[in-house]
């Protein structure tokens, strides 16, 4: 079978095997990288081995950091007996551009799914509950507001209840900005139970 | 605004570069880095490096290659006074698959689209040219069958006759295995246009 020159259909076959990334998206990329004057590809290169081989999880949050522990979790302007429950890392990066919050963070790197075969011991929860038994006085489970994370965040409050450490849950509502019209039924129901005095 | 660390917003900002990805797929794609064997991410990092280092065009027919001139054009195999003229590398592998061509090729890079602002300078059309003025016997012109592809088969053509060299170019008609009811209008009229005998 005719093949492109060597380097060329090795480049598109490593580029195939990332995530999202078919054999056409493949090929479209690398005749891009081809064109591409030879400093843009070796930067791109060189950013993919250095956030590989320079970024680590954080020992105590499982944050990306390049120091260990990171740089919430050894900065002495937070408060350390607030813990926020998220589960990839770019939820951390959500909740600090709120500015709001001051605590620190617990990075699961994933969900419980039985459906997907992830259990207890394929997230980082074992190292939360070590965590929570530390003084804490509230613990913040902000896992996505699906299925998933709601089954989490419940078995999260289970285990938070039997050592005796309080568990909130981000609150449901409307959207700011959004149209009232819009929200879907159990959104808005949730928004009704949840109302406050003016 | 919080941001994810040195190293991995460089590599998010970086993939953000390529065509067709964006912040979302970039973040994605870093993250699914970050988390793979460092092997997998090095050896990735090195084939890009490799195809934009090692792989050229080739000088007679701007084919990507490794050796300048390219296998094809330096083989002896190969009928030298036959000319395919197609867009892109990948559409040489297209007809390479079919076996059945022995002759030479020409990479446009690119096809005339004046709406786009690419003309005759921007496209290997001046070297097609200067070939066409060795002894060739046939042009074979292999560019899409859409408007662009059209339009840049016509004006080789008219180079063409100029300078006395056939040009050819690929039959319109029904894809083999398709159905004739889904057929488009054009490519139907264009099947009838072109019948053989049985």
């Amino acid at each position: 079978m005719p093949k492109y020159v060597e380097p060329v259909s090795r480049l598109i076959e490593e580029l195939s095997k990332l995530p999202g990334i078919g054999p056409k998206t493949a090929q479209r990329l690398a005749f891009h990288m081809l064109s591409s004057p030879r400093d843009e590809v070796v930067r791109l290169a060189e950013a993919m081995i250095d956030a590989r081989t320079k970024t680590r999880q954080c020992s105590v949050c499982f944050n990306i950091t390049v120091d260990d522990p990171c740089e919430i979790c050894s900065s002495a302007d937070r408060d350390r007996t607030t813990i926020c429950v998220v589960e990839y890392p770019r939820d951390v990066i959500a909740i600090e551009r709120t500015g709001e919050y001051k605590g620190l963070y617990h990075v699961l790197h994933g969900v419980l799914s039985p459906m997907d075969g992830i259990g207890p011991n394929d997230i980082k929860l074992r190292e939360l509950v070590a965590r929570m038994k530390e003084p804490v006085s509230e613990v913040i489970v902000a896992t996505d507001p699906n299925v998933e994370g709601e089954a989490t965040a419940m078995y999260i409050a289970r285990i938070a209840h039997t050592i005796n450490v309080r568990t909130t849950r981000l609150a449901h509502g409307l959207p700011v900005g959004g149209d009232l019209e819009y929200a879907d039924e159990v959104t808005l129901s949730r928004a009704l139970e949840g109302r406050k005095e003016i």
